[in-house]
């Protein structure tokens, strides 16, 4: 497949998800509306959309239904877009800038921005339970659980307390993969099962396979992110660039060095690749997006 | 039944919600420990635990077995332990002692009680979710989403947002209650539904009386809660009194007089009580719950 059907497919996916987050989120217009407004400004209009992506992407595998796999990615983005806002607030990283435009509580204020932040969690795991998702409602019941620990202490959440505690410390590479696998990793991870579990039922194999690929590209990401960011400059980021390194936050790069981390992304890349390698054509746009995702400039 | 068997009944539920969540929150010796810890430290130890009451005497009406509602009153309760850790935060209400402790960022820092809260909120979906609360998924389905309406912002987390706009305004009658049905209101009244839906179907009749008596015992609640504030002092209450007064928050004291808000307290307890009269005997700890709350002295 070229790059440019790969772009087009992109670039379909982030308009649907962009459509059905217009949808599942409230108006403006209904009360309370500076909330509904906030939840609306920090939700829609941007990101990579990386996680509906890879929804998108792992449903193809199971063949799944495109509908029922803008539910899930909206859940899974929703759950993303919610931890940003509380991770830009000031005794998080203190960020004033995301996407491009001022953060929730500059643009808003800070205690919108934390019920912002509360109402998109609870307004993701409404849109997982109350969508039709799966055939069978028991298995739906699992991805909504699949989604609670994703997203919770032992998942999401738990990743940024670890880092938290990680700032001024010296970690060691095991560490810095613990946390990121909670991190950024659960997550991500999630979205490539859940999309998969919007279709057919996979074997115990090729899900044990997809949950590698998941998992490898949990890290990728944010083995990229880091270099990204020990290189970019703030306006191609969209985001204050250098802020981890100058937060004295450990990365990939302040660890490994650039070099060290280029070519661990390229060994990442080679494995999450040869895990899916046996799906077929199924998993082409899997595939494309381990590499969109190394390749990526912002 | 007596006031005693009351009593005994109350601490019974209490006692063995209590139990439930020091099962489901992960124990402190579990990474990330500190974050585990705090979240042990806002949801165990304190508390009426008057929406685990709720949830387990309404499952009386409809049969339901013990260990479903204690799964339910959990994740209930989860949701009502997150909302009173973020609302704590010094960009909310900032206060410093809640049941009696000090608060979840005083004790610990505002990064780490804005992680327990979201952790909690993920935490309770997942209960919901994975516990058999229901012999049929798609009820349990359901009822997750009844949690998440309850909870989002068309619920509890509008609430607060209502909450925040309301400082140092006159508020009629009809927008207070509007705030209150949204803060308070729409959990009590989702724990009220969900434990019956724990047990046998209801017919639509009996489910519509349930919901009116959730409703009128959520404002019940809250126009008790401001009599309270405006009476008690500190110790007793177990946090800090005259708050809401201070704060030039509205409430039904500074609206209706401390006489008038104790007319209308004794007319919703009415209302409440006829609401549910229909039930018989399977409704009499509904009956006294609603009693309870309204002279309970804390």
């Amino acid at each position: 497949m070229s790059g440019n059907h790969f772009a087009a497919w992109m670039e379909g996916v982030q308009h649907r998800t962009e459509t059905a987050l217009g949808t599942i989120l409230p108006e403006a217009s209904i009360a309370p509306q500076r909330l509904h407004e906030a939840m609306r400004y920090a939700a829609l209009g941007g990101g990579k959309r990386v996680r509906p992506l890879l929804v998108h992407a792992a449903g193809e595998i199971a063949g799944a239904d495109p509908e029922r796999l803008d539910c899930v990615a909206c859940a899974v983005e929703l759950i993303h877009a919610y931890s940003l806002v509380h991770d830009d607030l000031p005794c998080m990283d203190d960020d004033v800038l995301r996407r491009g435009k001022p953060t929730v509580h500059v643009e808003y204020d800070e205690a919108t921005a934390l019920l912002v932040g509360d109402a998109l969690q609870a307004l993701a795991f409404q849109t997982i339970a109350e969508g039709r998702v799966n055939d069978d409602p028991a298995v739906q019941l699992q991805m909504v659980t699949l989604l609670g620990r994703a997203s919770g202490s032992r998942g999401m959440a738990g990743g940024q307390a670890i880092d938290l505690g990680a700032v001024g410390k010296q970690l060691t590479r095991e560490e810095l993969e613990f946390m990121h696998i909670h991190k950024t990793g659960a997550l991500i991870r999630a979205s490539v099962l859940l999309g998969a579990q919007c279709g057919a039922p996979l074997a115990p194999d090729a899900q044990a396979r997809l949950d590698r690929y998941g998992k490898l590209v949990g890290l990728l990401f944010q083995v990229v992110d880091d270099i990204l960011d020990a290189q970019a400059d703030t306006a191609t980021l969209g985001k204050t660039a250098g802020k981890d390194a100058d937060q004295n936050k450990p990365t990939y790069v302040t660890l490994l060095g650039l070099y060290e981390a280029r070519t661990l992304a390229d060994v990442l890349l080679a494995e999450a690749r040869d895990a899916i390698a046996s799906f077929g054509a199924t998993a082409a746009r899997l595939d494309e997006l381990a590499n969109f995702i190394v390749h990526r400039r912002f």
